[in-house]
């Protein structure tokens, strides 16, 4: 007998955007493998170069997710631009490497672009980016 | 009599994306700031944390782009994802900081955000970091 999953469905970007940080904060690259669209999608992660295409993001979500210790993960809105079936969430991401850690909580500053597929809203692109403590410019 | 100044129309989302790379290689602040959206504007700088709002983005571009030697500064499309009213380019940005400047070229990888407003298509966020040589993950 086939065993089939549970594939959800998010009704709007910010309950796939509560799927992506769930699945990152309870490492369960399952439930990150389904938040993610059907088309060319695009993460980049923080210092990193850009990955394009379904294979290599989830790769790299893989090699993040799995044997790792669920991180504290706090999330912070910053701005939220909804348009018919595409929008785009600028995040702060507080995140401490393991539950009760004595490592400093890192800050991450992340676009993340939704668009409404067939299912529902999926994670298109997320751009992540560290800010140095010192600020510069371009 | 008064001094009017031509305010250009962008008809699509490329062509706010040469206007604000014209502006940036020129350094020239008017076209910059004509580029940008009405609407609350997202602008984050490499290394940067998240500039929002018009008075606070339109600052930080006049700090770079005053007195500054123009760059040169060539532009590579990732993806570009376009919807009604609202377009997603990710770019590599490859900028040496001076015409035969014998510094290295930088490389910067960019989220721009397009939206069309009443008069014509503008740039509303702006999300900009730079990969580390050596690739890391969140």
């Amino acid at each position: 007998m086939c065993e089939s999953k549970f594939v959800p469905t998010f009704s709007s970007s910010e309950a796939a955007e509560a799927a992506f940080y769930a699945a990152f904060a309870n490492c369960d690259l399952y439930a990150m493998d389904v938040v993610w669209a059907d088309a060319e999608v695009i993460c980049i992660h923080p210092g990193s170069s850009a990955l394009i295409g379904r294979k290599v993001v989830m790769r790299s979500w893989s090699n993040i997710l799995t044997n790792a210790e669920p991180p504290t993960l706090k999330v912070e809105v910053l701005s939220r631009i909804l348009r018919d079936d595409l929008a785009v969430h600028v995040v702060e991401e507080h995140i401490s490497p393991v539950t009760g850690s004595p490592e400093p909580t890192s800050v991450v500053l992340v676009t993340n672009v939704y668009c409404l597929e067939a299912d529902g809203w999926r994670l298109l692109e997320h751009h992540a980016s560290m800010p140095r403590p010192k600020q510069t410019t371009h």
